[in-house]
């Protein structure tokens, strides 16, 4: 077993990051499953781990996209996903902000109840075919209107992997805004702490006693680590070598998938 | 007379951006001339004063820019004019790179003397509907699939201002490029000091003894002083009131339009 092993005795609880981890997006059936990883999952919930799935994705709302999953074989259920669009929508209700939204069409239904009339913010989201010159334009009027410019960000992600290659994320589009009005957005959903906090929330467990495994070496393992968790790193999804020298970010361990994390996991507990 | 413009004694050239102080670009005709600026053009032209225009315009050939601009009544040579895309084709040849061009269909015959088979480095200009998410992507695909990703920006402008509003400007999809790669790019253009100096050169005047005027407090205003130039901010164009109270750039003078600034300097000149 691996050296790092050692360190994971007493975790109770796992978050999972799911595109990269659990499969690959993308293509006709919306992606296709990482091989051993519907299992991994399951041998995590029989294990008596507590388990919670952490994704910054938004092309979707939390229901289409467990569906989505359930379809290529996952066990899940919508209430075991913390995702940013509901998190935001409570951000924005909290703080009587009416959204411009800048998002994929299929995330729109999670901000039914949100006042988007005479818009004094932008939330943006991984927007994909709908981040056109035109849109981002548009964005761009709202915000440099505004007096005080919020940007609500939902994840910071650079790029993630599709199976026809990499596609590029919000943060990107995030910097773009950022630059064009000279300010700083908010983020929601990870690496911020708030988001990984909620999901140990969800579990009852504390951040000591938690591991995320995430195939994004500065979003899922250094959000994690600076919340307290430990956290794996998958060769899987859009891992690169590289990633194993990061500058900044070094994970407890590197894994060559879900399934490989999850043995060594369960050893350890079986110790 | 303004007090400042007393400090304009022995200034021999005149450096004038194009768009938002000549004209509002955009619309049917591409833009509208700003009141005063075809007579203050011709005013320079007969003053003995040299004459240089500098501009980051990347959305068509200097030919085709020229005679859109003779056609709205200015007195405006192809061979007075400095621009990006000439100046990355230098230097694009002097260091044997081959660029995939994320550009305007129309400033693309500028690069025809360069080879762009099997690409080492990308251009990015103001490519406006051609920023769609998919040649973004593409862009993104080429820059992070090289051992060396070379990224060069035909300036580094937020916005501009055309008839029918504000619009994204090629800074902004740097910055996205540079936040996806991870990497800094290359500016030619506005307000990079290689591009304020061979305007100099061309003109055969000393830093000191050029004035630049721009509706760009950071760009022009502040590119130019950077080099050693006065420079003045006009209030036409992309400004705004609060530039004047930039935190990091003030100009030499802030004038109403060109006409206003040609006046001043003119009047200065016979004192």
């Amino acid at each position: 077993m691996a050296g790092w092993a050692k360190h994971l005795a007493g975790i109770k609880g796992v978050v999972l990051d799911i595109s990269g981890v659990l499969y690959d997006s993308g293509g006709e059936g919306g992606g296709v499953p990482i091989p051993g990883s519907i299992e991994a999952v399951k041998k995590i919930k029989t294990s008596g781990l507590k388990l919670r799935f952490c994704t910054n994705e938004t092309q979707a709302t939390r229901e289409k996209f467990v569906e989505k999953l359930q379809r290529l074989g996952f066990d899940i259920a919508v209430n075991e996903v913390t995702a940013p669009a509901p998190a935001a929508c409570l951000i924005l209700k909290e703080r009587n902000l009416r959204p411009h939204l800048l998002v994929h069409d299929d995330v729109i239904p999670e901000f039914a109840d949100v006042d988007k009339a005479n818009p004094n913010c932008v939330v943006v989201g991984d927007a994909a075919d709908n981040f056109s010159y035109k849109n981002l334009n548009e964005t761009f009027r709202v915000l440099i209107g505004l007096e005080n410019p919020v940007l609500i960000s939902l994840g910071k992600g650079r790029y993630y992997k599709e199976t026809d290659g990499l596609k590029l994320d919000v943060g990107v589009y995030m910097k773009a805004l950022e630059y064009a009005c000279d300010i700083q957005a908010e983020v929601v959903g990870k690496p911020a702490k708030m988001f990984f906090q909620s999901a140990l929330r969800e579990m009852g467990v504390e951040p000591h006693q938690a591991i995320m495994i995430g195939d994004d070496i500065v979003n899922d393992v250094g959000g994690a680590q600076q919340c307290g968790m430990k956290a794996l790193q998958v060769r899987t999804g859009k891992y690169r070598p590289c990633d194993e020298q990061h500058p900044k970010v070094k994970a407890d361990g590197y894994v060559d998938n879900l399934a490989e994390a999850v043995d060594v996991i369960l050893k350890q507990l079986c110790e």
